[in-house]
């Protein structure tokens, strides 16, 4: 990475875990993991609000075995919180002292999922509109070639993680700094310019809005949309999240 | 299919095909295969012109094997006729009579391999610009549910599928005789909004437009994206496209 690079970055959005193979992005690039509803959005509450690192655990057995060896662990499928769990995957669970310095196993759907795939990139980073300025003004800074993985949901593509990269993506094409010649990223542009004043009256239409509405776990919609109250920025570092900006 | 439906049929969009095999559609369905560059664009205009049948095919070696066998064949990678085809896949290679009545195989990048992927589907239909009002009033007649399959560019989400998958569920929902609560619907159908006054102006910034442009093949563009000038309806019977306007 250079601060003053000879070419432009390129940036790349894949709007599904499932398109993340077909990328176009070669060499070293970062990865930029987005999961809006909700594993990202709490990553970001969770480092900001005191947990010390979050190890993100993709199968249920893999975070038994945590809970086990006596980690906190955070699971929930389909919106639930599981039995064995000491949270659920809401944001709000990780504003309490309890987390306060402690490392936390944190399984979910559809974002750990995403981490998974993503793995093997050269630097992987957590997104969520929570952190999106910190996120923004470290990749201006750092000008790494930039893939934005939205995690969707099983593998489906959904509203407002596309949004997000949307977001994401204006803020680094504006003035020219970044480049991109990728359909899904200009079609996230579109979209978030249609959102951008409104998002959650836009995304009053996704689909996951409706099932989290029906699960009555609506609450955290508005903190899940408000710009930048968790200054934080998550890395994959040796296979755990940290906030970087905190241990640099 | 009943053309009175108990409730109402349902609507789902996939922008890839890498996404199909998470597409949440059960039961009996149709897809809709589009690659409006080029090969949907060009199933229409073959079958429009007098082919009498178009075989798709997948790979190099079958279509070679059909050359063997004395078929003719239309094949394309990257945008240029292999050697031992007798056309490319632009829907002006048609237009002659040399086509009239014939079976044509033909190969391409992106367009075959979406066919593949839905083969197994209840129904197969072939959706371009150029067959949308005849394709829009059979599936409101007969109101089957739908998955439109956009065949992007070597599994990566492209505009011009992308935009054509919003014109035609915007037809679809229009007075609200099909549902949709997928994601990928509604942010093509919000595309969509934004290009259906000028679509070609809008795909300048299409990654695809600017490669087919470097290849000099420009000029099939604009009949690419003129509404209705073949209203012929391809379907995939027994492994073989028809018009089924045609044969009915």
């Amino acid at each position: 990475m250079s601060a003053i690079p000879e070419s432009k970055p390129t940036l790349e959005v894949c709007l599904s875990p499932a398109l993340f193979p077909f990328k176009q992005t070669e060499g070293d690039f970062t990865v930029v993991v987005v999961d809006i509803l909700r594993a990202t959005t709490s990553f970001c509450a969770a480092l900001h609000f005191g947990v010390r690192e979050i190890i993100p655990v993709a199968g249920l057995e893999e975070a038994r075995r945590y809970k086990a060896e006596g980690y906190l662990v955070a699971v929930e499928r389909e919106g639930r919180i599981l039995e064995f769990a000491d949270f659920g995957n809401s944001a709000y669970n990780f504003m309490t002292p309890v987390v306060v310095g402690k490392t936390i196993a944190y399984s979910t759907t559809n974002g750990t999922q995403a981490i998974e795939v993503a793995r093997n990139a050269q630097h992987l980073l957590i997104g969520a509109f929570t952190n999106i300025s910190v996120l923004t003004e470290f990749l201006l800074q750092e000008t790494p070639n930039v893939v934005i993985l939205c995690a969707g949901w099983k593998n489906k593509v959904n509203l407002e993680d596309t949004l997000f990269a949307g977001a994401l993506a204006a803020r680094l094409v504006a003035g020219g700094r970044y480049f991109t010649d990728c359909d899904a990223a200009n079609a996230a542009l579109d979209l978030w310019e249609i959102a951008r004043d409104d998002p959650r009256a836009y995304l009053e239409k996704a689909q996951h809005r409706e099932r989290l509405r029906r699960l009555a776990v609506d609450d955290v919609i508005p903190y899940t949309y408000a710009l930048d109250s968790t200054p934080v920025l998550p890395a994959l570092v040796e296979g755990v999240l940290k906030d970087i900006l905190k241990s640099s």
